[in-house]
């Protein structure tokens, strides 16, 4: 099968490049000298999990993960050691101790008094890490708070460690910007995990980590691991702010050629918001590809500066370059779209066609989607 | 089944709402003397489909779909009458011709003189509508060019009308703006199918149709049927547009409460950019509830002014109305938040946990997703 073969739009994941954003990260944590513990919630597929974790570069430790459908997926295909990890309720916590019953050990994380109570109460529970705020604003206590250490007593033998996310490393603009806020994210777990220790709580894991913060750490000195994601594909904006080579984006929507309307300089394509998604992430970086960068069926930039301009349900717009003739495009013809975020694309396709490069589809590898 | 066993996030629809919607379209557009062919792009259910086909203030004619997926569920569900109305390709021809054969209806459009060709030369193929653009631009060709003719006459016995699409109506924002656009959108297509009769084809089908000009067409004269899709559940923006009634949102997001940021007057919902989808739609309408509005389990506004602030891939963070004190909110309890673009937001999810007004869950309708 080819990619002139598939149903459009569908996902194209280039595994060389695949491998080589994996190394790439293997290698910068390895040299931190923490474990990996890889952040499925970009990929959802068993068949990248495993690549990930099989890196000779770096120790891993399980893998984290964004929904209950993806620890119950990953669980069933054999990994037991998943962190979950968003704030957990009580009838997730449920869910949870049903699958540790039957033999997994998911750990869940808190920043909230109650749960805590209600997970230290629970009959079967979760190994808990509490969650800090190290700037985000979104998850997380104080660390210098009295709470930290109500909740670690609350949570009792339930309790696992510390857990925070600089994911406002997304707005870093420089290598040296997001080293600072990587030494904030060590600092503050660090920290917890200090104070956890000196009042009689043991703390095991100390875990941090977005792609960009684990990559740009010049030390994770107190940290025992780092839960990168998006760093296995990249996107249009990752690249931008460096955690990814731009010619290291190994994921694109394959599109068709559905309309040409040459006095308008425009073609249209099969690919639209649903494909695509309608995350903008480029608007707030150097370089706004608005919904998407317009590739030839081979990956290579061929079309100049040619971006989708529009995205409707089904129908993606793209601007030609001005500089360049209108090309030979054909109704039918294929082109490959480079996401603005990744994570969001994917999460519209149930699987991945897998090329080695060329054209061949060599590997289907299938996602979990939904909740 | 309650709402409060569901597993969060998940969409919820109310039935008694999407009936009163259904009934408003139905009346619009049988007061205009034309055939309804519903667009089931946002809803991709059969259920809803059989509830819009069987209102008895308007005569139907079939159903518009945006994918093949769409084409062949709804074909596998008994529905032959079929309008696929995004630009066809040669391989996606194979795939209706395959279905057509099997004793399906399936209808294609094109703009393209190549691919009409293509269809006139298929052994089976499918009949086809020449799409027309009324101020779009996105598909369709000018409709006094001479390239109509002879996509007419390369589409030979394929030849089966003439399609248009107002989309540019959802940039109306008064009832005479929404009433000239469609104006302009009946003329056109009437002005195509007089074409087409005077050069001697026959043009059965004058297809035209968005919910904002279904609506507020004062005439469709010339007209055949018309497409509105969006109406059956309505969205933030929709409301704002006029479309819809605001308190007639008929789908939200059920989310679970995950975290409670009370020096901040935030919380933090399980329902993020993928529960939500990152459409800004409401950005350019007056009232701009940015990733949504967030009503109570029973749907009621007993949060004043609350918006998903920031959609994180499983994190929605709600900005709390700064005129009320913090709510007695507690983790996992329960919210409903409206969407910006219903199309968007339920293309992430799988099912409908349908309510008649109340928190029991009386039915589960599925939804056909991909393509």
């Amino acid at each position: 099968m080819k990619l002139t073969d598939l149903p459009t739009p569908c996902l194209v994941l280039d595994r060389p490049i695949l491998r080589a954003n994996l190394d790439m990260m293997a290698v910068a944590v390895g040299r931190l000298g923490v474990a990996l513990r890889p952040h499925m919630k970009t990929a959802k597929s068993i068949d990248v999990a495993r690549l990930a974790l099989s890196r000779p570069q770096v120790q891993t430790q399980g893998i984290t993960v964004s929904t209950l459908a993806e620890a119950e997926y990953f669980f069933g295909h054999g990994i037991t050691d998943i962190l979950y990890a968003v704030g957990i309720t009580p009838q997730k916590l449920n869910r949870v101790a049903a699958l540790n019953t039957s033999g997994a050990a998911i750990m869940a994380i808190t920043d909230d008094l109650d749960m805590a109570e209600a997970i230290g109460a629970h009959p079967t529970g979760a190994r808990t890490l509490i969650e800090l705020d190290c700037g985000e604003s979104r998850g997380g206590i104080d660390v210098d708070g009295d709470v930290l250490l109500d909740i670690a007593a609350a949570l009792g033998n339930r309790l696992a460690g510390i857990l925070t996310h600089a994911g406002h490393s997304y707005g870093g603009r420089t290598i040296e910007a997001m080293a600072a806020i990587a030494e904030t994210e060590r600092r503050i777990a660090a920290r917890g995990a200090a104070r956890l220790r000196a009042a009689g709580f043991a703390c095991p894991i100390v875990s941090v980590g977005s792609s960009p913060t684990a990559l740009h750490a010049t030390s994770l000195e107190g940290v025992t691991e780092t839960r990168p994601g998006v760093y296995m594909f990249g996107d249009l904006f990752q690249a931008q702010i460096g955690t990814v080579n731009a010619d290291h984006l190994a994921v694109s929507v394959l599109a068709s050629v559905i309309g040409r309307r040459k006095a308008e300089h425009r073609i249209v394509v099969d690919a639209g918001g649903i494909a695509l998604s309608k995350d903008r992430s480029t608007e707030a970086a150097p370089d706004d590809w608005a919904f998407g960068r317009v590739l030839d069926i081979d990956g290579v930039a061929r079309f100049g500066r040619a971006v989708v301009r529009r995205a409707n349900q089904e129908h993606g717009v793209i601007d030609l370059d001005p500089a360049l003739p209108f090309p030979p495009l054909r109704i039918g013809d294929r082109l490959r779209i480079l996401p603005n975020h990744v994570c969001m694309t994917a999460a519209a396709h149930d699987r991945y066609f897998v090329v080695d490069g060329g054209r061949d589809v060599t590997d289907i590898w299938l996602r979990v989607n939904g909740w």
